[in-house]
């Protein structure tokens, strides 16, 4: 019996986020029992005003092409489904014979798939809902690490390299270099600018992931002791650190901003770090900050990140295929030695609403550097292509 | 009769300005009469205390390594050297025997050059002044290009395509996108952001260089027209945009600030656009401001430049060994067809402290896309590795 699939894209976009939404697409026409594959636009947001795309008729040369494009080809969004939602996508996709739902994202979308799975149970609605894991804050539970990371990694760990390149070669004017990064909860991202770090000597030379309270002294003091040592500074911080009373560390004017999950959206940690080290300690300070760029950036991409993420689309449709539901697809390392991953799944329930932070160890406690167990975790996940090795004169 | 050269690097710091450093070192060491080459130690700040390196024997691995390292590996600085300095500096030359003299760097440095070559003139002291071209903002005299450009356009071109992405991604959470770009007082850098614009619907739809003036209203009625048009915006502009009435595009508050030769230091320009669209339109708006990122990236090198750049640093030590002084190298562009670039040069007074802006054609009257002239012009300093091309689900 010809069964139709459903694919959509949710959360922020990454380098490999339509990896994934390929996978799903060549899986699914490989199966042959398929007979109608949609893309939902802009996730159940789009799904809810009936907005669907006939993606069974992509020529392999544009899924080749999608596949090498950043962001999210079907859009996304953040749209958090209440129930009455729920109710009213399930309706939707019965009336449309889409059996199977498959969605692309991270915390937030696995809740949504969790609660689809359910209420279709409930109803006694068959629908096969499978999560595929995307996130670049590598915060889910249940997965090894999440396809977006490794090519995030490799960005900020090839950015602070960079950005340090330029503080060195400025040292008398501008000592002080702050780097701000992604992770939302989570340290991940924050260590990853580490992983070109070969010598004390080498940027990052603090490092602030926001587990980690970090009052106003401690950060002067930290400073100071690192520009008396090397003549400057470049430290990384998450964009969501927090002080020692949980206040975020930007401007108050900005602190009351929220995003509709409740997520504070900080914008000026970096910039308010660098105020402060600039009026106390004197040395002038400068701060660089990504943005978007360092989760978008197909030119840093890891190419074991781009086909893993690949991979875990096929997975799920094979789950689906196999009458699995209330799942999310997870990666499993097999190896250290030789890295490699092969995919197996997470009951949603475990998965859903839950943040994987970076263990207390990852990061040395006086935050100059990552930990060896940390190294051997991440390096693999930046692909085959080396990082590249800068020179001094010496 | 042996020679003795010195070499710095001045100004901020660019992927390229090493091989520059390296172009000189190896046409020094290939010419066989210079007894000793040395490097200025943060410019003429170093060399002012006497702080010199020795470069005459670093090995061919070592120049290798350095020419693909960001950054200036001597160490650059900002020195505004007054009167008194440029004759201490000329007795430190003398003192040393040096008689070659070249300096890496941009306008500022230029007239360092020029007025180093003058009171040598006036004092009888044997000198050959070169200054060999670098600045990402693209704006010296007499030289078709400067070497630090054709890499932060590819940056730029790149990284323009990335945003953009992320915006076509959520276009219904955050459609409008400003990205904040370097080049003081030219629209260059600007200008390359369109470089991988195919259509009127890919990015950037604004362009706003600094030559240009922008009132508020003219903001407000440009966002709201494109994205009407299209649903969501990306626009770029120069971190040095100014109003109507000559201010900056900035806060208030960092109005003020201004570095040691009187160019304003702004900080803010997207983030304050951002601000006045979202309250008077309503639509979120978000910045990405690549910072000094843009300048460093080894990753998104043109080839090209890379080349160049060691090309304008040999050419400098054969100007010397002819004999020349107060001069600046300069690219000379031989073909269009089969882009080729051969070096000359200029006299410094042509080019010390003057500006080159961005022809006021280069970018159309409505600010949505370059000419095809500066097309010709510009995508050739890119390189031989093509841009990315991005695909839509269509």
């Amino acid at each position: 019996m010809p069964r139709k699939l459903a694919v959509g894209q949710s959360g922020g976009a990454t380098a490999v986020i339509n990896s994934s939404l390929v996978g799903v697409v060549r899986e699914a026409m490989q199966a042959g029992v398929f007979s109608e594959i949609w893309g939902m636009r802009r996730g159940v947001e789009g799904a809810l005003a009936d907005d669907f795309v006939d993606l069974s008729s992509l020529s392999q040369e544009k899924l080749e092409a999608i596949a090498y494009t950043p962001g999210a080809a079907l859009a996304s969004s953040r749209h958090k489904a209440p129930d009455e939602d729920i109710e009213r996508l399930l309706d939707i996709l019965r009336r449309r014979d889409i059996v199977s739902f498959l969605y692309i994202g991270g915390n937030d979308s696995a809740d949504t798939v969790h609660r689809l799975a359910a209420h279709a149970g409930h109803r006694g609605q068959s629908l096969q809902a499978i999560s595929i894991p995307k996130t670049i804050d590598n915060d889910l539970r249940g997965t090894d690490h999440c396809p977006g990371y490794g090519s995030i990694a490799r960005y900020v760990a090839i950015a602070t390299m960079d950005s340090a390149k330029d503080t060195e070669s400025m040292p008398t004017m501008y000592p002080i270099k702050i780097i701000e990064v992604m992770g939302r909860d989570a340290g991940w991202v924050v260590a990853a600018s580490a992983l070109g770090k070969r010598s004390p000597l080498d940027a990052p030379h603090l490092l602030y992931p926001p587990e980690r309270r970090l009052s106003l002294d401690q950060l002067l003091r930290d400073v100071d002791c690192v520009y008396r040592r090397y003549g400057y500074v470049v430290a990384v911080t998450a964009e969501t650190l927090r002080d020692t009373e949980g206040r975020p560390f930007a401007d108050p004017e900005l602190r009351s901003e929220l995003d509709k999950f409740g997520h504070p959206l900080i914008r000026g940690t970096a910039d308010m770090m660098c105020r402060i080290i600039q009026s106390e300690l004197g040395p002038r300070s400068r701060f660089d900050k990504p943005g978007s760029l360092q989760r978008m950036s197909m030119l840093c991409v890891s190419d074991t990140d781009l086909e893993e993420a690949e991979m875990v689309g096929r997975a799920a449709v094979r789950m689906a295929l196999g009458g699995e539901t209330d799942r999310m697809v997870t990666l499993i390392r097999e190896s250290d030695d030789s890295y490699r991953c092969s995919t197996g799944s997470s009951e949603l329930s475990d998965v859903a609403n839950q943040q994987r932070l970076l263990p207390s160890n990852a990061i040395l406690d006086d935050g100059s550097d990552v930990s060896d167990e940390f190294r051997r975790y991440a390096m693999p996940l930046l692909g085959r292509r080396p990082l590249p090795v800068y020179a001094r004169l010496g």
